[in-house]
């Protein structure tokens, strides 16, 4: 394994070049006139895994953009990893914001700044440069490695999902091992061992069959909107908990051990609130910001709309008024489960002065893995390895749907070891990503495959 | 007297006739290719005024469309009664949903169908017709009349509201006859004697300094979507009742007269909720609808406004969320102290996680006139003799802004003697006016002024 190391300490440079050709190529998954590039960036991927020495690819057309695989399959009796990773980027507008284009990658200050530096060619990048150091020095893994990159993720990674269900055996592994999350802090090696899963609603009250003129019907009729904001606002109770029965009831509570960790963190309250401009955070109470964010569930108007929103005043009593709303979720909540209670409350809490429609947008499941998995615990040791110090073990609460496709498909954990920050503006202008985190994540993924050789 | 009601009989045909002249003008305010007829409609006018032997008259030009003035002052020692009307029409579109086209009346079941046939030209012509009758037959009025007739009540009435101001003395009168409103039901006699005021506000509530991520931040930051559902949640109680401190601190209640007049109306909450298709009315509790709508004050969100509302889902938790709300006033609310106590209120409610911001857009006195006034008792008579019926005293839950202004001005009555109905479909296609309507209010105006020309 040193020997890997050493190449990779001695083949910086060329790394760098070959992710500054890679980030040439805009692969932007959501604009027709990209499709081309698509093509030449699943290309450009095929042969740097065939460099790196995994010499089975493929690509796979879909309905969509191609997804490239590839697999090393050369060390009999050891575990399989599968990575993954996606090598379309987001739309770079608004272009007149970026200091330097964004297909011209420039190095300033150690940082590579590019779209798709961070998310997620520069991440997924480290894999495939990690393998490279074990084939040019040892000519062989430690572990099997089939990889597996997509060119959706950007545009909601639906020919991949359909990929897994019909290619399970192709794709059989023991872990799969994703970097496209961030660190918890400059220089803090981080394995995300949890992520919030999603039930997504619209609420839509209707009053009267028409806009009605609010001084001639103001105070005989049922306002849709003032009615909304009523049945809103009694979804949470006066402690910032979710009123909606059943809510909590699956909810799985952190260990002791889950508890200690996030308190070792350190997350300073005061910063977050300082960073968002507000004067105090806010949520359930009882717990902190990262228990809140991480472990509970939460409810979130994402939108609202109703009567005359433009501009100056209109005095209209409106038919209608929507609202968009959204529950995170966490271990062992069901998306569908909560849905079904979130409508059968909201249509309790309606007046009989008004109609309530509830829709289903989407969901997904919550998922944590155990700190005592295998994978888990050799990602964490890895990365300890890399950075020279303690590992901290982050939950995240957004979603990443891909994952629970994984861990449902494969029946496989998720080591999600991710290298950026979230200071990288990824998705905006002037994405960049630490060159020396690129290196401790090439040095990550070495020692991950030496750890996890060894748990079978 | 019984001349001129006898003249009217006599003249069906021909009023008809000219009636029909006034609305093949397609005098569109809101419309700049229509500005030559505006001119043209003024003129004609004008000219049915001298034709009805208001000699004196004269057109004033405005920044937007001219003023129509008229004086007849032979009846020395009478009161004064300034008749106001206009004669701009709503544009005619959706055009396709005419029977027949907007700017050709005709004449189908007793009704006349033109854009304008109700709202207002037929509804003034009444009064230029009555005074005709007078003029054709004993050669004098009864009591001295003025007319205002102006260009832009479709369109915000704000050369009149200018002109009144400085032209006090012109106006100076003893009562304001205005036929703009509609009869209580088919065949009722009706004098409106009250408008509800208005305060609008908006309501601006920011929480995070830029839309976050809902997975990312959900639960670690008050979202100002349900911090605003909130806050207006709380703007009512249980029962319906406006929360704001001091909000009912001036209103005027009722007479025990008053209240009987309104329970003799018969108002069938079950024929409203059935027309706006809704299983039961709603609003403050003790009240009962019309009380509600007349002399109650109301608060309604007009619109609301926040994060993500096109198709699908959107993740966001928004930084900013916004509400229009009005509230209806009563006398002797005064719309700005209402404005202050209102957005005193939304601050003093809002948590400290966010920033709120309230803005006055614009506001209206209320106005009640006594049932023992001369001109209103006046009014009610006529109407009474010219249908035959006793009049009905209704209130309008709207406001009409020129009115208020009148009174301020002038410190004269208004008298609301309305014959349209409120299926007349004004401001829609196929806007329709009741022949026998517009004759009994010929009538009603002749015997307006006999009965008012004995109350000084």
């Amino acid at each position: 394994m040193q020997e890997a190391l050493k190449y990779v300490e001695e083949n910086k440079e060329k790394f760098i070049e070959e992710l500054k050709e890679y980030l040439r190529i805009p692969s932007v998954s959501a604009a027709s006139e990209h499709k081309k590039n698509m093509i030449e960036c699943a290309k450009f991927v095929q042969r740097k895994l065939k460099e790196a020495g995994v010499k089975k690819t493929k690509i796979f057309k879909t309905e969509k953009h191609p997804l490239v695989y590839g697999e090393w399959l050369g060390a009999k009796g050891k575990p399989t990893v599968l990575i993954y990773g996606h090598y379309d980027v987001q739309p770079p507008e608004p272009l007149e914001l970026w200091t330097t284009p964004p297909f011209e990658p420039e190095i300033r200050n150690g940082q590579i700044y590019a779209r798709g530096a961070d998310d997620n060619k520069g991440q997924n990048f480290i894999h495939i440069k990690a393998v490279e150091a074990f084939t040019k020095t040892l000519g062989k893994l430690p572990v099997n490695v089939k990889f597996i990159l997509e060119g959706e993720e950007e545009v909601g990674s639906e020919s991949i999902a359909k990929f897994l269900k019909t290619n399970k055996s192709l794709l059989k592994c023991d872990a799969v091992l994703i970097s496209d999350t961030s660190l918890y802090d400059k220089g803090i090696p981080t394995i995300n061992y949890g992520l919030r899963g999603l039930t997504y609603a619209e609420v839509e009250v209707t009053g009267p069959n028409r806009d009605l003129h609010s001084g001639s019907y103001g105070g005989a009729v049922a306002n849709p909107i003032n009615v909304l904001a009523k049945m809103i606002a009694k979804l949470h109770d006066e402690n910032g908990k979710v009123t909606i029965p059943g809510f909590y009831k699956n909810v799985k509570k952190l260990s002791k051990k889950e508890k200690e960790l996030i308190r070792k963190l350190n997350f300073s309250d005061t910063k977050m609130a300082r960073d968002l401009k507000v004067r105090e955070l806010a949520g359930e109470k009882g717990f902190t910001t990262l228990e809140r964010l991480w472990a509970r569930p939460t409810l979130d108007c994402n939108g609202i709309y109703g009567g005359y929103t433009g501009e100056g005043a209109k005095t209209v009593l409106p038919s209608k008024a929507t609202a968009k709303i959204s529950m995170r979720l966490v271990p062992n909540q069901h998306p569908k489960e909560i849905f079904r209670a979130f409508s059968k409350y909201i249509k309790s809490i309606a007046p009989k002065s008004v109609k309530v429609k509830v829709t289903e947008m989407h969901g997904g499941f919550p998922i944590a893995f155990s700190l005592n998995d295998k994978a888990i615990k050799a990602g964490a040791k890895a990365v300890s390895k890399a950075f020279g110090k303690e590992t901290v073990f982050t939950r995240e609460g957004g979603s990443i749907p891909i994952v629970v496709d994984f861990v449902k498909v494969l029946k496989a954990p998720v080591v999600l070891m991710g290298f950026g920050l979230d200071s990288d503006n990824i998705h905006s202008p002037n994405e960049h990503f630490s060159l020396d985190s690129f290196f401790k994540g090439v040095y990550s993924s070495i020692y991950f495959m030496d750890e996890f050789s060894r748990s079978k």
